[in-house]
């Protein structure tokens, strides 16, 4: 079983080691990111990749949010992995398993060599081995694209894990308690129509398949 | 195979049928909500439910977000599901299958009647047949919970669903392309260590397991 799956005495707890923090951001392939527009909050779903201590985020150059990332607008971004239901013995203590991270700050934009060395980072990260299998960026492809970094300094990070914390009453009754982990999983890949005869699926994609559920980290 | 996996030639569309958000709503489990706090964004993950044209939320009276959300402050919901990985034949056309939407607006808190039965639908959302198997909220537990609901007015989804959108020329290279599909699946379930001899896994936990991944639906 993997540890994560373990569940603990502790219901929720704050953890400061920033292992766990890049274990979480080094898994995860989707973070929220939040930040205040004209007309109000507003939440964004993005991939995202680590790169040591910069959380890297890319975009079209159309993209509204993005650009005034690249400008300095403050921004949290979310990442969160739900890992389990928590069945206890009443709907009140009743609740799920989850790795969430929130990270605060600006975001700078990225130019020339480190901007492409993230795209080929965004390739690999989710698909490792995948940026040796394919043609570079082009000049246009990067002109077109943004990508923003923000320093990982200011972060918090919160593991739900526990047991359900029944009270003794609810406890000496007959009602079942546990948990029900939830784990994300790949399934055979889909050839596109235009993918010509003897065309294999690539080793990148055999390996990812072979090797490594979604979120499995920690 | 699931409808939601099989790849169109739409590389992403915005929706805007009710039932396909109300698929969502009821399929996901986790949603990000983004206020501004003194300290300007904050996303913060938590469990919702639908109910109707209503979206809610609950959590701790002791809440400062959520306490927030009660006294009216403009919220924006995200609900996302990642739902697979679309690998193309350049890194610059390779993205993610998801479906997202964002809701808009302001919270109201719930009291009385519409509070208890928003936490037996919160139970029931996630664990359908739960709330008969286990005793009543207290007095107490209502009073130490905060039900606020949004109206559901304002709101977008995107859903992104297509094959890669490869250039000829990279299609008439040697580089394979396609999707590969991701899908939460629920595990066994554990037992809490305080689970006596004889106090076996409940039907609704039974049938959730025979019957239902996680974000199946649409």
């Amino acid at each position: 079983m993997d540890r994560s799956l373990t569940p603990t005495r502790l219901a929720e707890k704050a953890v400061t080691d920033r292992d766990r923090l890049d274990a979480l951001l080094d898994s995860a392939l989707v973070a929220h990111v939040g930040l205040v527009v004209e007309d109000g909050p507003l939440v964004v779903p993005t991939g995202f990749a680590r790169d040591g201590d910069r959380l890297l985020l890319h975009g079209s150059t159309g993209s509204r949010w993005l650009r005034a990332l690249a400008a300095g607008t403050y921004a949290c971004v979310t990442v969160t992995e739900l890992t389990g239901l928590v069945v206890a013995r009443s709907g009140f203590e009743s609740s799920m398993h989850y790795r969430s991270a929130c990270l605060f700050g600006t975001f700078e934009p990225l130019a020339g060599d480190d901007a492409s060395r993230a795209l080929e980072l965004f390739t690999e990260r989710v698909l490792p081995g995948r940026a040796a299998e394919v043609r570079p960026s082009t000049p246009k492809e990067l002109a077109a694209t943004l990508v923003v970094a923000l320093g990982i300094g200011q972060w918090s990070l919160k593991v739900s894990a526990g047991w359900p914390d029944d009270p003794a009453a609810d406890v000496a009754g007959d009602a079942w308690a546990g948990v029900i982990p939830i784990r994300s999983v790949l399934e055979q890949p889909i050839p596109a129509p235009d993918v010509r005869a003897g065309i294999d699926i690539p080793d990148s994609v055999r390996r990812l398949l072979a090797g490594r559920d979604v979120g499995s980290s920690d």
